[in-house]
């Protein structure tokens, strides 16, 4: 089967179930090939380059005359001995634009992650860019069984599509919260279903210190390399959000450290909504979000020179009329823009996010997933968080949505793709020899092409409104919901070493048998 | 009320109703104020410099070698006396790369369109962007009433939409086509409804000569000018779609003609879809399209140099499994951004459009609407065609989309607005005054500036999920509904001098009782 179409370009529909090696089978799913993707368009730029400047002025501003709050007490320890001034009192950290510019220097432009699958391997920067899943979610949804908390099964289920499409890259942790696993326990219960279930790069939860290293272990278990090996092989990713405004709890500066000590990437990402938790104009904002950021950067450059830092732009607004995040607000788009600029200001790579405000899985929720895919192109960003599935602002995670936001994603994939332009693909000869009026379906070109040279959606159609009615005028979603179920029923486990399972399995029992690790 | 937000741009939320001079009432639209936009951003280039150049030789090979079929024996005329190469017997026009040169040479990088109402005077080209509403469907829907032949009286309410939403420049002609009005006499009643019920820039279709004569003449009689002051003030636009692969159709040569007789601009949009009138591969389809245009373009200029001319780039391929258009495909976005790049080559404005293959209002039809909508700023288009109400694949309009692709473009409309970034918007003083924990609720800044901060929807919304269930779990298309049918209400007829309005009755009634005109 080719994989190649007239463009050079490796975009040809396959059967998922051939992925990992196996037949194809009968309605097998066609999906475009592993790969990661590159941006090749040069970003927009919505700020002039005083104006960007202006920006991080203000942010050192922020940083040395008003400071962050840092709850945890060895962070402000670290930031002492670097020369910052700390408030015991007010836990207020002021650090000098010398400390964050010497952090600057160390902090790298690009991280490449592994997991025991070398195929698998991404990098996260540059002009790269990849997908993760919707991470975090209490509550899912498919419109068979409705709404309802989730549950370790759905979580399963999750991982299981997340592991069937190719054009997701990494895990993002809990797609939706196992809600039945109790607490203590939970992220040992997340963490062995995730590395079992897909080779995919997994994800850790910055909960508490001691459910980092748990997660850690799981990984180096994994990968079969010792705790002391994974600190200098990047193996997975968190994310850490301010407590904005201008405040690091105890959870996400343990995990700034721990990242940071252990050499794995943490994606900094401000919880900054405009009017809310920042001022009210954009500008002000993001330097607030910038400066929570270099924050972070700095801690974690403290800590150990050269950890990786993905820049997280993630600001928007709150709805005025409602005080709920304004997710996917065109705010929130120039947001995207800016923070881009700011995040190439530093050589840092960027992590944007699939936000959507909508209750279901209908054109609002496209028009904003859709939109959010264009910022993170549109800001060079490269890791696009939450890509597939993230419903309702964060709150639930949709199983149609996310084979709907995987065709989003699949077919930006072909649009990032340049086309080749040579005299092969001009084709003048084929052109002349059906000359005005005739058609080009029978050339030997396009009978020649035609499997290989378009993008073959996964739910979306060009049915005639006919053959609609006909087949049950099934919209979008409710064809998402099949094509759902079928990834389910076609999945396929990874190769996942039985003897390192044999040892993943045991670290867990033991483990919950010391009866886990609280949060913070 | 203020109208200006923190950034300092015409972007607040204001009653539809105010918009023509009237008072507010309860439960008034509110929407952006009407105003033409800007794309501040660089275009994307897809295609190198050299693969331009390529395809612009293709194109001039195309011409010189395998030639353009024009059925009209004036045109071929026309390029006979210019130097063309004519084929009587096949009508084949073979165009010297040098007349095309010539042409290139006089056709202008803008033009300004003005109707009855000044205020409505928009400009294409240059940076500028504006919005047209769907043209051509021979079928309406809306959820309530289903999918049905279009009449007079939904064209009429196509037009009232298209006057109460301020985003919406420009009426597409026939927004949905009125099928219950006979032939010869339809274009007489549409152009009277359209210039009756909107000062928007009007559109004639290229049907015949004599068709497009009443509308130029319905059109100087509605503005007060005589033909001759018509031909030298652009007052309407039309589309030509070539008959690809490689022919001019009697009546697109004749608008053509009459168009750039009149000074009135064309969009030559080439009908070219990959793999069934063009070549398989895209940079073939590109090749071919942009021959098409510059043919026409010659032509045009021909008649009348300086006519003015919007390269129109839809290219796009056919689903290869149904032979259906592929509207709204990844290939059509590539194919976009590099027509963008053949039109700022020659210096020409461009027209794309918003076209989406789905068959309802769902997630499928928004990913593809704001797609095109994105591939239009990153080809730099200046004007989107279709740009609200169009659905499978140009076959149907309908009423809720078309209220869903305004609140796309409304928050387009926003994200290519620049941030206001200076020592006011940064706010310090507001982030040192809330400091670590506090909260921007309360601050005097955020008092002044909640009302008009942030983008206000029409459609969208942030409400929890309880909230959405009390109201009756609305997904977006039918809260569109109720909007739409609330913008028909609020509907005010334009201002437009009663006078006129007599003339263009009486000249209406003459040529009906002539008996119209047919299709060429």
């Amino acid at each position: 089967m080719p994989t190649t179409d007239d463009d050079g370009t490796v975009k040809t529909a396959r059967p998922a179930s051939r992925r990992a090696g196996h037949g194809r089978r009968d309605g097998a799913i066609f999906q475009l090939p592993w790969r990661q993707l590159r941006n090749p368009y040069r970003p927009f730029e919505l700020a002039s380059a005083d104006e960007v400047e202006a920006i991080h002025l203000a942010s050192l501003e922020i940083l040395e005359r008003i400071g962050i709050r840092f709850s945890l007490p060895a962070a402000r320890e670290i930031f002492r001995k670097a020369g910052a001034q700390v408030d015991e009192d007010s836990m207020r950290v002021r650090i000098g634009g010398d400390i964050v510019a010497q952090a600057l220097k160390t902090v790298p432009d690009s991280v490449t992650l592994e997991t025991y699958n070398p195929a698998r391997t991404v990098t996260l920067g540059r002009d790269k860019l990849v997908f993760a899943t919707v991470l975090g979610p209490p509550y899912c949804h498919d419109i068979e069984r409705g709404r309802r908390q989730g549950t370790l099964a759905d979580y399963g289920d999750f991982i299981k599509l997340a592991q069937v499409f190719n054009i997701i890259h990494l895990v993002g942790g809990s797609p939706v919260e196992p809600g039945d696993i109790p607490v203590p326990i939970r992220h040992l219960d997340a963490v062995e279903v995730m590395l079992t279930l897909s080779d995919k790069i997994p994800y850790v939860f910055c909960q508490s210190q001691k459910r980092i290293l748990d997660a850690f272990e799981m990984i180096a278990i994994a990968r079969g390399i010792s705790m002391d090996e994974l600190a200098v092989k990047p193996s997975t990713y968190s994310i850490i959000n301010t407590n904005s405004p201008l405040q690091y709890d105890l959870p996400m500066t343990e995990g700034v450290i721990e990242m940071a000590r252990f050499g794995q990437p943490t994606l900094i990402t401000p919880f900054t909504l405009a009017g809310a938790t920042t001022p009210i104009t954009m500008a002000g904002a993001i330097a607030q979000q910038n400066a929570e950021i270099l924050a972070g950067v700095t801690l974690s450059q403290l800590v150990r020179p050269g950890a990786p830092i993905l820049y997280g732009g993630a600001t928007s607004n709150v709805d005025m009329r409602t005080g709920s995040p304004g997710y996917g607000s065109p705010e929130s788009v120039r947001a995207t823009f800016i923070s881009g600029q700011l995040a190439r200001r530093y050589g840092l790579p960027m992590r944007s996010s699939n936000f959507s405000g909508s209750t279901s899985a209908d054109y609002q929720a496209a028009v904003e997933s859709q939109l959010a895919a264009f910022a993170a192109i549109g800001a060079g960003a490269n890791l696009l968080m939450h890509a597939a599935g993230w419903m309702e602002g964060g709150l639930c995670a949709s199983f149609e949505k996310f084979v709907l936001d995987v065709e989003m994603l699949q077919m930006m994939a072909v649009w990032l793709e340049p086309l080749r332009i040579d005299k092969d693909t001009l084709a003048l000869d084929v052109i002349e020899e059906v000359g005005p009026g005739g058609h080009f379906f029978g050339t030997a070109q396009t009978i020649e092409k035609y499997e290989t040279a378009f993008y073959r959606p996964l739910v979306f159609n060009t049915k005639s409104h006919g053959q609609w009615v006909e087949d049950g005028k099934l919209d979008a979603t409710a064809r998402a919901h099949q094509v759902y179920l079928r990834a389910l029923k076609e999945y396929q486990p990874p190769a996942f070493d039985p003897a390192r399972r044999e040892v993943l399995h045991a670290f867990v029992e033991r483990r919950k048998a010391e009866g886990g690790a609280p949060l913070t």
